[in-house]
């Protein structure tokens, strides 16, 4: 133990919370002397410096560790303590000094935390906000490939772990390779002599730990699988995720999406119990967001205030024209988002769903701005007829582009698509719808 | 055969296609009466009569039948001719007409449809659009309170049905009465010689075949089951939902809900491949509604044309002010409208929401009227801003008891509140807000 960093150091570091600097300082350090320091230190300061190694030597730090130190180490990676400090990193430091456990004590950890505490635990073992590892649980029952049906049905008869997790068993190599899984109830269905490894449905594609778990979830229930079964990077598994969560996964997903083209935060709990106050914070943002981005029609309609004086019947047919494009650009937003949602386009299809929008919105501005002149023009003569139909037919393919090119934008930027959509959308097409109708007006009423 | 109505009659009035008639003389008949006309005539017109029985009569005629004419009767209950005369019917004849089918015909006729044709023939059997019934499977499994788990085993060993369909089996008195489930998975943990009465667990309240189908599924989803049985009105077993078309359903309702919430139809197929035409299609109806709704603003504001000809600048605040309006009124409703999906709240509740939304929707006006009275103020003068910060003031609580209101209404004509939330509502937050900021405008400036 003459490395250049030992227990007090180490207690200095974590104390001032300088993890780039002892994640450094333990990178230089190598795996045999981090296995020696390892087993003098507290089991919190064990945990950080464990936490700190690159995943590979993780693995080898791990495998070198007594077996009481082992499970010292595994009950205190899951302390509030740690919690605490690794949830204090910032996003980009978590992910540059933090690699994902090694998939053995992932799953030994996954196995020793209660329910409850899986997602604080997931945090602290590297995986981001939105992984699907955040929402997996400790895997009840396995089989192997050499096992037999019989084999199995014994592990199932022996476990007492909710039926909801053991629907569909994991097939893994004596290396924990995922390679297949095995409905249970098909060991109802096979002599117990039948080789499991005959039964199994091969995995096409493995979920990974830091999958999005918005779509695997989505993929899971769109196949039809019980259990989806998760790997790490090199598709050893390390949890589970019963289909029940998938499904729970899904329904947050929707409700946020559903909440925010309504212009408001989800409420995440039940209306009527819900106090004034916090119903008011889940709407106020998005309110203030519009109020402050209106002022651009505010200052839209100051340059045309002159035009305005001479013809104040322009005014009456605000409302209606820029009631008419903030909804095309709305729908057009709408069936965006959720194509984006379902996987169905993704950014490369930018230009296709940019021409896609401006036809139907040109066969929408045509449809609306038939009847308009019709109906309009016996009420306020021909020219104010012709401006409002000309403005609907110009300003409804705008607005459907507008509409369905900002989820797109926004989903490059790593924005939700839900979230920037209903205010920014009715805005745009606002200030915009305003710019063609008052041009057109001048240009018709020779102003 | 000396019955008032004779083979030939009955022929000239399903021709005629006069059900109504037809219904009436069957009903004067009585059982043993019908019981011997049914064999005397053609399938086809053996099952109109069937299916013009009152329920309780068709048990007692269906019982009365050979084996040989029973399965003739079967077989033409799902004919393309019989789907046509049944949905052809207005859906309040339906309702009168046609009572549900005993249990025990249902769940032949299950057995002996293709899957692609149950939802049509769920229609023959007198089921309502939206009910349970019309996506129930053929139940594979059962097993009797007698039997033993080794019996229940020998009878899923053998079917060669879909696994999703026996993850759950109902457990039935002899006279199909739904007391339980069990699930199959607990057939590996018992010995084979246990009663499979004491491993059930009783069902707490049986799903009917005309349970409104999205309040039934999401129940399901809610309840971790995966498969649900379905009985009649006296609890016999018919079918059942397995939960991946549960979730079937939900999703299809998320999506209506989520692109009504957009003001548009919903695609029910991929973006990219739709043709112009269908998407506009989705579209046109939502923007015509609004458009023709809109022409209410073009009147409220033609009321105000003398003032605003006196002061250009109130015309300034137009866009921005309906635009907070609308938004606040579309928030509550996009709230109002889960919550009632969810089943949280319902018509009872009217007052309790119009409160709650009267008292959010002060506290958010004075929040938005505080700064847009600091920042109008300076710019266009204290008169201004004053109107200004009293529109939002009275504004937005009218908005939110709108736009909380109208989905309960809505519910209250049976119409799914999603569908006239967002047209309507923008709409008339429009006009309210128009007719609250010009009433407030001419008091304040003494016009």
């Amino acid at each position: 133990m003459t490395s250049v960093l030992d227990a007090a150091t180490i207690r200095s570091l974590t104390d001032d919370r300088d993890l780039a600097a002892l994640a450094a300082a333990i990178r230089e350090l190598g795996p045999n002397a981090t296995t020696e320091l390892i087993a003098e230190l507290s089991a919190t300061e064990a945990a950080i410096v464990f936490r700190l190694l690159p995943k590979d030597e993780s693995v080898e730090v791990f495998d070198g560790l007594d077996r009481g130190t082992r499970s010292d180490l595994i009950a205190a990676l899951h302390t509030e303590e740690l919690s605490t400090i690794f949830s204090d990193l910032d996003p980009e430091d978590q992910g540059r000094l933090v690699d994902e456990l090694p998939a053995n004590v992932t799953t030994k950890l996954l196995d020793a935390v209660p329910a409850s505490d899986l997602g604080a635990v997931m945090a602290i073992a590297g995986y981001g906000r939105n992984s699907i590892a955040r929402r997996m649980s400790p895997t009840a029952v396995i089989a192997w490939t050499n096992d037999t049906v019989a084999e199995v049905t014994g592990r199932l008869r022996d476990t007492e772990v909710d039926l909801e997790d053991v629907r569909l068993i994991p097939v893994l190599t004596p290396d924990r390779r995922i390679v297949g899984t095995l409905d249970a109830l098909e060991l109802l269905r096979f002599a117990p002599g039948t080789d499991v490894e005959s039964l199994a449905v091969p995995v096409e594609e493995i979920t990974h730990t830091d999958d999005d778990m918005e779509t695997a979830a989505r993929a899971a229930l769109r196949e039809d699988v019980t259990v989806l079964p998760i790997g790490d990077s090199e598709g050893r598994l390390v949890g589970i995720l019963p289909i029940k969560d998938a499904a729970r996964i899904i329904a947050e997903a929707d409700e946020e999406d559903y909440a925010l083209s309504g212009g408001t935060q989800p409420l995440y709990r039940r209306y009527l119990p819900t106090s004034i106050l916090t119903i008011a914070r889940t709407r106020i943002v998005w309110l203030l967001v519009l109020a402050i981005s209106a002022v651009l029609t505010v200052h839209v309609l100051e340059i045309f205030e002159s035009t305005l004086a001479e013809v104040v019947a322009l005014a009456l047919f605000i409302p209606l024209l820029t009631g008419i494009g903030g909804n095309t650009g709305s729908q057009a937003a709408t069936t965006v988002t959720r194509a984006l949602a379902m996987d169905e386009i993704g950014l490369r299809d930018f230009l296709r769903v940019a021409a896609k929008e401006l036809a139907t919105g040109l066969l929408l501005g045509v449809l609306l701005a038939v009847p308009a002149f019709a109906i309009a023009s016996p009420l306020y003569g021909l020219e104010i007829g012709a401006v409002i139909a000309l403005t609907l037919t110009v300003n409804c393919p705008i607005a459907a582009v507008v509409g369905g090119s900002i989820p797109i934008a926004a989903k490059a930027c790593k924005v939700d698509p839900a979230v920037v959509s209903t205010p920014f959308i009715s805005t745009f097409c606002d200030a915009s719808g305003l710019l063609v109708y008052f041009t057109i007006a001048i240009a018709l009423l020779g102003l």
